[in-house]
């Protein structure tokens, strides 16, 4: 076997085990988001990320992906694994989005965004950094930053769009009244452990496949590298959180310290090829930080994340991407700069019109009486956990 | 290193990785079924899946496998790895039967029937369309047909040892009364979710690994078109489902939205290595359609089947075998429909007598009052979630 | 390319799949132990899983590997996998100490105690049976004991340390009141069987890629028998507990049935890479008796462990390596006992010593008022279910 067809082989399945491990990000997703709700939103929350899975995938089969990389041709890898692994990236974002509106926004208007932010948002955003380059030669062109997995290009393009969500649908009702913030505490913290875990082990795929390819020495250890730098970050920002959170209240909150794990992958993501074995440290405790502090400054703003999306995949994919300028000597900070006001500006002000657009047509905000009642009843028809007395 | 060792290598890592894709079915299975049932029959369905892995595995170890194949003896990978792939099968035909007669069933008979189904009726249909074949050269010889990775030899056998379980075992207590078909919500919204999501992914191995072999350029787009097609069907399938209960009731229900997966999941399991884009999504469309409309068509019939595995399994398993006959020209319909008919005559005949056999030995039913209490209580001697205040 | 670089890559990328494997063990232990304790302890439950893996992997890293291999250099494979797939294990010897002392034990003296066992205890006993074996020629030297995935090195470690515990922090309250043994169910059995499976089939990556190497033919078959062996014993496991109980109380315990299949896995453990078909049934039918006859044993000794980890994890790896002695012919019984009896003082003595020493700085037993509480409100400042009614 000639090493052509050997690195096609062993490419092949690297992508195909890395898309794999990605997919697990949909159940994981799914279990966060439902055990942070409250239980009469359960339902609909599984729903809209069923959903998101199905139509954003499907978007981006049927037009995104080649507008994101211009072919759908490949010469290393098997093409339909390249695309695979493509695709499994796609539905994050609007699952990033649609995390932070929870418990007050309707599913019909979540469905229809999916499809131009998997035909048209994502897309552009890949073509500018990963993809064929549009931009290139003019003076937009960011295909100078450095961006592995998607600090940038996933983490913060959600983000950006939950954040003009949120201005556009408002908190969830009964959260601030008056001075008051109003904590609503996470329905099941099993389910929230078990989604955040079940998260970081799909990101050994988004990161580690985001290498491109195992066939060589060179990129083996490449790859493992990139593995063990995701995981550092990630161990280093659940330290962070832990220790800050439990230093302020004597108290061990593992939404909080989990949120601070996931801010370490968010952070690393950018950078994860690049480091030696303390840079990651570093970067995740900065992350976990961050996710510990952004938390209760939203809510001051009286921006209502119910499960910290914002502090988590938008700070943080600030932060990653900027670390990389900082860390990486052969990176330009400038590059990173622009690579994240050019596609922060994008991301944010076409999210903004096209939510604004298809609130026109289906409105985002569920009604106070239906939120009162609970998305589950209103949307789905069912309760989530029907056979259980709720305690109020 | 020669081309041929390599290939070994290859494919056995292969295997490997796709049968621990296939073990995740489960806690799939299990998660599905237990979130289905009410709380008083959780821990038994959990009990019965269980074992079903158990005593199916171990049984297909110590004789089905001998009886499918002919021969332990491999060449083309070690042959533990080529067992152990086809070991994470044979479970799943039970566990569609089992699931459908919950609720009402009880374990002990469903230990027993494991047995036969792992040692003969289920080696006996792989025998004839993927092994040894015995019936080569007869007039019942259907080793023309295609079935990749087993929609009728896995998804319609299971499909009608159920349907032949279903008229043996009868109904839930209270699901039919006079003219009244009573719903019985779901227990647990997030547990179906993620069952029905790890039932996905460990598709990606069952069809991906059906393949094969990953060892040449041509196998290894194989084995990526394969997985591409899989999840395109399932997210064909889940939009189906949705679009159809949405238009129907104004309500996105999450369990038919699942099952519409599902369906599209089991229709291209005959045929995913051999479409490109399209079709797998027409294949889907028509597997979520016809589960939309199967399950309350079922209970019309008053035939009682909790989980909709004759919607998911029998008729989509049906519908994917004639898929392939219908839309790849290389394949005869007539192959198609022989293949189906001949595995339904005799798994449903067989695992009729089989069930009628073993309900004498140790009744399938469960009494009215053990209905009542609950087969947790009943048979396992404990509750799935004592502390919990139940709601009615 | 040469065979040599080959290897490398090819060993790379199973080693990373292994070690992932291994990660769904996080989860696993997570919700296993989540789904036995009462409502009132199970974030807490969580909150030390989550940071145990986060400690340990972090001091392992920083401190551990170093101590156990004497070199991160590694020329057969990137020695970042190299490294991953052994900082994938060091967790678990916590993992099994602190689910047998759940309920009424602290979370910061957990914490502190799991960075001696991941900087010094478990890595003094990697170094002397797979590392750089610093009592090589000494009259301790162990060396010569088979040990293939940790029977001895990971499960009888966390068994001893959890043995040490016990002895130190007492039952919980309420537990044993004069005669009287107490039984405490188990709240959330789903969580149980989900947690119980995904340990399974990290097991797979345990054992199987504790054989090092999948890139010849020889390795191959040896990792595909590995892995066969390790789900044999499994299903024997469950088998074996299945009977024993039923046959004592007339009821299928799921618990004790998933505990029996651990059992059966912790004893496959030693020596899955040694024999054919048969040998594994009995090493797991014996594991899953040992199981089903230890839990009351314990009991009765007021030993109070409710995860039933001494019976898994100690008594199993201690049967595990005698069976590697007493089942295949090359390996010399006496070095199986030595390895046991060395690794046993070792690991008990210190590890009483490290927990009497923490105990005095930050007291592992919650007082009883904090146990009547629930440790979830008093050290995480949440409840795990807020929202459920609880019956008692």
């Amino acid at each position: 076997m000639n090493t052509e067809d050997l690195s096609y082989i062993i490419d092949t399945l690297f992508l195909l085990f890395s898309m794999i491990l990605i997919i697990f990000m949909v159940p994981g997703f799914a279990m966060l988001e439902a055990g942070i709700v409250r239980t009469k939103n359960v339902s609909a929350v599984l729903t809209i990320n069923t959903m998101i899975y199905a139509v954003a995938s499907m978007t981006f089969l049927l037009v995104g992906y080649k507008l994101a990389f211009g072919t759908w041709e490949n010469d290393s890898v098997s093409k339909w694994a390249a695309f695979l692994f493509q695709m499994a990236f796609v539905g994050k974002t609007v699952n990033i989005m649609s995390g932070g509106v929870s418990e007050r926004t309707r599913i019909i208007p979540l469905i229809i965004f999916t499809i131009p932010m998997a035909a048209l948002i994502y897309p552009l955003v890949v073509n500018w950094i990963w993809g064929a380059n549009m931009l290139e030669g003019t003076f937009l062109d960011i295909g100078g930053m450095h961006d592995l997995a998607g600090s940038t290009v996933i983490h913060s393009t959600g983000g950006w769009a939950l954040l003009a969500a949120i201005m556009i649908v408002g908190p969830r009702k009964g959260r601030y009244v008056g001075d008051a913030i109003r904590v609503i505490p996470a329905s099941n913290i099993p389910l929230v452990t078990l989604g955040a875990l079940m998260l970081w082990i799909g990101w050994f795929g988004f990161n580690g496949g985001s290498v491109g390819s195992i066939a060589s020495k060179e990129n083996a250890d490449a790859v493992a590298l990139t593995i063990m730098n995701t995981n550092t970050a990630g161990l280093a920002g659940a330290i962070a959180a832990a220790a800050i959170v439990y230093f302020q209240y004597r108290k061990f909150d593992i939404t909080m310290i989990l949120n601070g794990a996931l801010g370490g992958l968010v952070a690393i993501t950018a950078g994860a090829d690049l480091f030696d074995i303390y840079t990651p440290i570093v970067i995740g405790l900065i992350g976990g930080t961050l996710v510990a502090f952004a938390v209760p400054f939203f809510d001051r703003l009286r921006i209502d994340d119910p499960v910290g999306a914002l502090s988590v995949h938008l700070i943080n994919g600030i932060w990653g991407t900027l670390a990389v300028g900082i860390f990486a000597k052969e990176i330009s900070l400038m590059a990173q700069i622009k690579g994240i006001v050019v596609v922060g500006v994008f991301a944010f002000v076409v999210s903004y019109i096209t939510i604004f657009a298809v609130n026109k047509i289906a409105r985002f905000r569920a009604g106070d009486d239906e939120q009162m009642e609970g998305i589950d009843v209103v949307e789905c028809g069912l309760e989530a956990y029907p056979e259980f007395k709720r305690a109020f």
